[in-house]
């Protein structure tokens, strides 16, 4: 079964390449960059260059949707460059194709605060997409890069379905309906993203989840069913938003940034502001299986798990990552 | 009398100096950066540290109040650096007490456009200030670095305003009253920034003006005698936005950055692109006493018309340049 996760945050390394090769997964979306601007970007794109010359026998970079099938073929994990923040652009639109042609294939408009495109979840307002995040979106859409409204605000996310002429994605949240939580999505945004024909990729970071690091996998995977009904069995995919092999400096980083001197806890809170534990069904990229076995005991047919587990995403970069075809 | 302009973008040599010293001009906040990263800024400050060098017989850096007196006595025009827009701090809460060491004193929130801390004036919808803009404002505070939002939205004009523990400024623009413009300000706006002992800087943008560059200085002189009644007569002063010496190429600049690939026209048009004319009572920085008086034949005071010229900006710059002293 073509297994696609369309999100990743591993420190990475060779037993980690392993690991996901080992687990059946064919490619994943893995983050760049959260704060980083451009230079800092290069140089971590700089280092994936590296990855993939010394890893070779275990991963592939993705720039198209073949790209995916050749790694299946050859027993490798398809690595899919993105973006959870646009601050690589910085504030100059001519860096969208730049880095489309670095391979940058997904970059999300906003990450949990205001950016220059668009509101993050955390915000208090939302003024929704700006003039600037107007003509990236439109470049966006020209040059084949995906956007994804992960961590954005709703009026935002609700506008950018609406202005892009091609379909989006929210590569790794769940329904706000399920589990209340600012990184969840209402059921507008989820059916007007599944109307798009726009993706949604089912995280299991715990915050995302009922019960958070309790949740059952039963549990999941009924949501996943209700899901598929809101939206459409084509629409939903997997974006686990997985963390693994990072120290407590990292997950403050990627909340704080430069932006505040004082620690800001984001999902998590003073007493609670380390990495949250995973569920015990999916600690690691060895663990899709039980995903794709706990869809089946819900009684959903092995097509239609398939189209969960990988096909569906396969379709959508299919479609997303190339230029618009003139004429 | 003391005259300081508080803000003026202008391509400036020797001779445009010596006229401003001609024209009595003490001290003249200049703008550095509209879109500038901190890189292109460091060079600009370089740019204007050789500037202080090779006309120290004409012009000097202001970085107190009492710096303004010195270049009064001195007979030298104080510059005080600037910047329209927050893009020189990027998204790095630190870099404030770093630029303001390097002398910078006053910043805007946003120019015209979204920025990471507020709204600008051209957007279609206001978020206020960001999680990030209320960090900048509690740490400009703390440095002594004016918040300016001559280019802001209202509802992040209003925010800034009630957020700051410090009075903050308006630089450049005229009450909306008088002359409707998306970049001139509300009665609620000016009414809250006089309350708040912040201070507003008359325009003299042809854009800004009651018929445009064909504005009297009877109207003019008019709307400052209306605006003294509504904010106070301590809490206004000039902020020419006096440009000079430009192509349009950095008009087109300003206006479009590298944010959009079609000429975005401002406040002009397509039919209307270019610089406007000045009004002919203000060509210049040797036209300040056409405004004093043009003040002084409406009826008002000498010493009102001090204040006017001058001298509130000079004890607002005492109150806001330095540091918060404890205790």
């Amino acid at each position: 079964m073509l297994i696609i996760d369309a999100l990743q945050y591993v420190n990475w390394n060779r037993d980690l390449f392993a690991q996901a090769r080992d687990g059946g997964v064919n490619a994943i979306h893995v983050t760049i960059s959260y704060w980083e601007n451009t230079e800092s970007t290069l140089a971590n794109i700089g280092d994936w260059r590296r990855r993939f010359r010394e890893n070779s026998d275990l991963i592939m970079p993705v720039r198209t949707g073949d790209d995916i099938r050749k790694a299946e073929t050859s027993n490798k994990v398809g690595i899919i460059l993105g973006f959870q923040n646009c601050s690589p652009i910085e504030d100059d639109l001519r860096k969208v194709e730049m880095l489309h042609e670095q391979g940058v294939r997904i970059m999300q408009l906003s990450y949990n605060n205001q950016s220059l495109l668009a509101t993050g979840c955390y915000e208090n307002d939302d003024s929704g997409v700006t003039r600037f995040g107007r003509e990236v979106i439109k470049e966006m859409n020209r040059v084949g890069m995906v956007i994804d409204m992960s961590h954005s605000a709703e009026k935002s996310t609700l506008q950018a379905i609406d202005l892009s002429e091609r379909p989006i994605a929210i590569t790794h949240a769940n329904p706000s309906q399920w589990h209340h939580a600012l990184r969840n999505k209402s059921n507008d945004v989820l059916k007007a993203l599944g109307e798009s024909k726009g993706m949604l990729g089912f995280s299991m970071y715990p915050f995302h989840l009922n019960n958070n690091s309790s949740c059952t996998l039963d549990d999941f995977c009924g949501m996943i069913l209700d899901t598929a009904e809101l939206m459409g069995i084509d629409n939903i995919g997997i974006g686990s938003d997985l963390c693994q092999n990072w120290g407590y400096d990292t997950l403050e980083w990627m909340r704080s940034g430069t932006w505040t001197f004082k620690p800001d806890f984001g999902e998590g809170s003073s007493e609670n502001s380390d990495w949250p534990e995973q569920p015990e069904w999916f600690k690691s990229s060895r663990d899709f299986s039980n995903i794709s076995e706990g869809l089946i005991s819900k009684g959903i047919s092995y097509a239609d798990v398939e189209k969960i587990m990988g096909l569906n995403w396969l379709n959508f970069f299919d479609n997303s990552f190339g230029a618009i075809k003139n004429g």
